[in-house]
């Protein structure tokens, strides 16, 4: 049977909000929720529902501020050296620790320092005291009936000791919005599912609503996850209704678009409204916005009163929440956060913000908003951010972003080099102990990132060939640059390169790791593959680099020697960006063959035919070569721990880590 | 009996810091904690243990992009609109929803939308695609054995979807620390107690337990708060033994002075090493860091192999917390905070820093690093830092500070207008939306806060006193000043003060509410206080407002009347900064009576004497008037919701709210 596509709406990002909140409104459904009172025990971060007033005044009397004599201060009026004036206990003078009350006769603490004993019934002393001093009055903190807090407060631990201080015991916030996150999809396994039974081609582990629930808790909701649920209209619709009924926000993940299985929206339209279907961002164009209705059998069925139960509302929000991983966290980040928020009684988060250089052309739909995940970093004077991959599959790009930058509608893009705002996952000092690697790949750039997390750095690399890193340093975008581009001409590493790509750049060479390359293949190598004379095969499939990688500069250099022509080798044009990418191309049967290093084929338990070893050395601007920043690398780079933990590693020799290679 | 003062060390923050580490270093107390694997769903907030490698590809076959058709890309060649190519469903074309594996003869999807039903048994397509087009290929999120996350990384909601994406079901994350905090002293009570039995003088209400319980939870370790312990040497001892068997560290909370009932120091050095007696911090002086041993004993009482046992090792760190609040929760932040980070695996927190103006002089001791509270707040283009109470005993100073400015040793302070560090409480971004009122004292400012709040500002509010108000909008501290300054020679309100103290400055006169002053009595006004004439009696004892407050302009101008010196009026001297400070002085028996509103009196249940209406004012130079961040206030108090709040209160008229008094 063939199918059809049912087109989604395009609807701006502004005025689907608007239809959702208008909608919340005239169900009233868009104000801050009643509160709840909790224990001081229980309230930290909970969100103050009105304002605090002190029942008590603290301190709760005139109280001394020294360990020392309680006095009247007129009792000590004349007190000098030469005169002192002796204060009888009990009577004139009465000893007390700090936070004692006064006596009702005293007026005034004498330190103890400041006291002479006059055998056990009397005090001296040589100086005289004013009226309250040393003395903390009644209400010095708090006046009972003072403002101590406001509503719409997130409760601090200070907050929590003032409230107590004050005489609260309970305080009343804002109860929690209740989230119904229900995942749907005949394909999705849960990954204990996987962990016991393995995986199949086919399972999409379900992670999404293990997403959408952190979400909701971080952002002070009460998520409730729900049991997978199949592609099986009715089901959901039962599932949906049911939530409804015992929740103020339901979120259905997936089924959200317009496929054959996509029954989301027909859902919504059946229960209640479909205000919205398809928004016009990137990523997570299928968004469904509604409401749906709280069926009165449901309301019986919830039955309880307690606090916890959401609000006698007939109408609750129900978000359809698209299937690519990236798009649901956006769609979690972009339209259930400010929900929780406005229930919360706070206004909407935001990030932090930065100005920075974008590396590279962006070209974005002129319709939609896009949200481009960036790592940033700051080199040398510049603020630089970097895109990491844009495909709405990628959760590891939303792992790894440091920020968002957000391409709006009406825009084509941005060009490199660009100034653009960057939204903050992190904060900014973070970016400022951020050492950025552009350039080749090798694993050992993964442990050299373990041992800098502990001296206080990170380390972000992005993959770019040997080659786009001495681009990105001549450009300023990074502060090293892995490389092991061979010359020909010299059989010689990276020096001619640099001085060709880094003409005037004062740059230290710095040798991280030699390291094997050759040719990664199939387990037991079937189609018996003995080296790259054997790419010219018609039934042998290759997996290459992309333009600009070491290891493609060294395969065309070898080509070239046994004269085989790029048209020659099936597979020259499938480009992958990384040695596990291209063993993984050759695990999964794409390929039968790709050039790498020996660790990536060892790490899938895949077939290795070492060719040469190489040298991989670190491109290092001397400006940055000497900063403080990189300091603890070119620590650890000169051992003892880092070369012996690379040294473990098979396919690694790392013998000569540390040396300088060359100054140029 | 007389006693006498034990002095305590006064050890610099660094040394007493570096003693405590190498006594840590040394029982191998400093260094991360082990792990423990804990199910995705417990682990958001956490921290990885170690790294986390993937143990799954994703997506873990070739996927299918689009819903659409699996093809050969082979079989497509030369399919044009001209000549289009018909593909065989099941053999040449098969359906596949977003997500679904490919067939293994596949190596390409075309979006249904570029197809053409021909009947039941075939597609038409008008173009051929190369291979793998549409295809998620295996890996391009993940590759199995590639890194996903680093260890002492703190887990976010993206990537706990990251993990279950490749494999893992569970995650190895740091324990958390266990931290027995227990509260000593004879004379505390729960505010659990006050509110069942009541509260008495010389009871003071724990709540420093309380503070450190939150922070510790917040900080990420495992809090245990024990029950109140007296000050009674052995039981004090017996519970310290007890709580470092089972926790990796223990705080005993105050006592940690050198008293006569101070036991803390004893204790620790009864039980292990006591370090470091008395840092020379302010406020915080009296901390107490050692190391105490865990007897055999208990170890054997503990018994449990439980991953939530403490570390086996030998020592516990112990920590005298000083009683003052503000010293005890600083002293959580600068000791307690670093070690929960350290034995997480994470660099300690650093606060946000911003460059800030402070607007008065400090002076600080030169031996002692001092921690000023402030308010923060932008002004025009100056960022200003105000001073808060610096009374160890004042928690409102914490719950109110925007930060925190450390005056390091060897210093002897700062002058007003010099530019100082702020680390800062909130989020910058709070700061930008921050009003800034310096100025006289009025309770309808805390409604006006609670307003601006739903409306995305805070409002700061300083006690300087009207005249102190107009000096701290000269010297551009402040957004507005609260005033109401009464012109004896023409009867006007605030228009001739601000022409001599704003000399130059255009300022809109905005007023706000008015209220009724008079003198607040003792309830029952046992005294028959009848009016001001009554101040000069000598059994009557009054209490004061500061220099420059506009009621204590009233009052002189007013005894001026009377031809009342300030030397005939018993406690003219004795100054109070707010209305509900006089109230509270009445209230407490320390004055009989005092000029302020009548709402201050009424407040506290005490008798009120009217004297005469009076109008303030929000005095607001024009670039502040003008400007989006008063945008709010201004609509706020031009109503009607706003003075229909204001006039709900008993002494106050918001008939003229909103009105423009003057324009200067």
């Amino acid at each position: 049977m063939t199918r059809r596509k049912i087109y989604l709406e395009d609807i701006p990002l502004d005025e689907a909000w608007r239809r959702f909140i208008a909608a919340m409104e005239s169900a009233g459904l868009w104000s801050p929720f009643p509160g709840e009172d909790v224990s001081l025990d229980e309230a930290l971060g909970r969100v103050t529902a009105r304002p605090v007033w002190a029942a008590l005044s603290s301190p709760g009397y005139h109280a001394s501020a020294m360990d020392g004599y309680a006095v009247r201060s007129a009792d000590t009026l004349g007190a000098t050296e030469t005169a002192p004036v002796q204060l009888k206990l009990g009577e004139q003078a009465k000893y007390v620790d700090t936070g004692d009350p006064l006596p009702a006769w005293a007026d005034a603490v004498i330190m103890i320092e400041h006291t002479q004993p006059i055998g056990d019934k009397a005090i001296e002393i040589q100086a005289s005291v004013a009226p309250w001093t040393s003395v903390r009055p009644m209400g010095e903190d708090m006046v009972a009936t003072e403002l101590v807090l406001p509503a719409n407060h997130v409760l601090k631990p200070v907050d929590l000791g003032a409230m107590a201080g004050c005489g609260h015991a309970t305080v009343h916030v804002r109860r929690k919005p209740r989230v119904a996150i229900i995942p749907t999809g005949t394909e999705l396994v849960t990954v204990e599912q996987v962990e016991q039974s393995g995986f199949k081609p086919g399972d999409i582990i379900e992670y999404n609503a293990l997403v959408l629930t952190a979400q909701v808790r971080e952002w002070g909701g009460e998520p409730e996850r729900y049991p997978i649920v199949p592609d099986d209209y009715e089901r959901i619709k039962t599932t949906v209704r049911e939530a409804a009924a015992s929740h103020d926000l339901v979120l259905v993940n997936a089924g959200s678009s317009a496929g054959s299985e996509d029954f989301t929206a027909r859902v919504v339209q059946e229960l209640g409204t479909l205000l919205v279907h398809g928004v016009a961002v990137r990523p997570g164009h299928p968004v469904i916005l509604g409401t749906v209705e709280r069926g009165a059998k449901d309301e019986e069925r919830d039955g309880s009163a307690s606090p916890h139960t959401p609000r006698p509302t007939l109408h609750v929000p129900i978000i359809g929440v698209p299937g690519y991983p990236v798009s649901c966290a956006l769609t979690g980040e972009i339209f259930v956060e400010p929900i929780l928020s406005r229930w919360l009684g706070l206004p909407p988060r935001e990030k932090p913000k930065i100005q920075a250089t974008i590396t590279r052309k962006l070209l974005s739909p002129m319709g939609e908003d896009e949200w481009v995940r960036v790592t940033v970093g700051r080199v040398g004077e510049r603020t630089v951010a970097a895109p990491l991959s844009r495909g709405a599959g990628v959760i590891t790009s939303l792992v790894r972003a440091d920020g968002i930058v957000r391409i709006p509608r009406f825009s084509e893009g941005v060009d490199a080099g660009q100034g653009v705002t960057v939204e903050l996952y992190r904060d900014p000092s973070e970016i400022d102990r951020t050492i950025v690697h552009i350039g080749s790949h090798d694993l050992c750039l993964d442990l050299l990132a373990q041992f800098l997390a502990e001296m206080g750095r990170r380390l972000t690399s992005a993959n770019a060939g040997s080659l786009g890193g001495l681009v990105a340093l001549r450009r300023g975008e990074a502060h090293l640059a892995g490389s092991h581009l061979l010359d020909p001409q010299t059989g010689e590493y990276n020096v001619s390169y640099v001085k060709q790509y880094l003409s005037g750049v004062p740059v230290v060479l710095v040798t991280f790791v030699h390291r094997q390359q050759g040719l990664i293949v199939t387990a037991g190598n079937p189609k018996g593959i003995k080296g790259l004379a054997d790419l010219a095969r018609p039934d042998v499939r290759y997996v290459n680099r992309q333009r600009g990688a070491g290891t493609r500069i060294l395969l065309d250099y070898r080509l070239g020697q046994l004269s085989i022509g790029p048209t020659q080798v099936r597979g020259y044009e499938r480009e992958e960006y990384t040695h596990l990418a291209v063993a993984a191309a050759v695990q999964s049967g794409m390929a039968d063959c790709g050039l790498g290093i020996s660790a990536a084929a060892r790490a899938l338990g895949l077939d290795f035919i070492p060719l040469e070893q190489e040298r991989y050395d670190l491109v290092i601007p001397r400006a940055h070569y000497e900063s403080d920043l990189l300091r603890p690398l070119l620590d650890l780079i000169c051992g003892p721990d880092l070369p012996q933990a690379v040294a473990a590693l098979s396919g690694y020799d790392a013998t000569h880590m540390g040396e300088v290679a060359a100054e140029i």
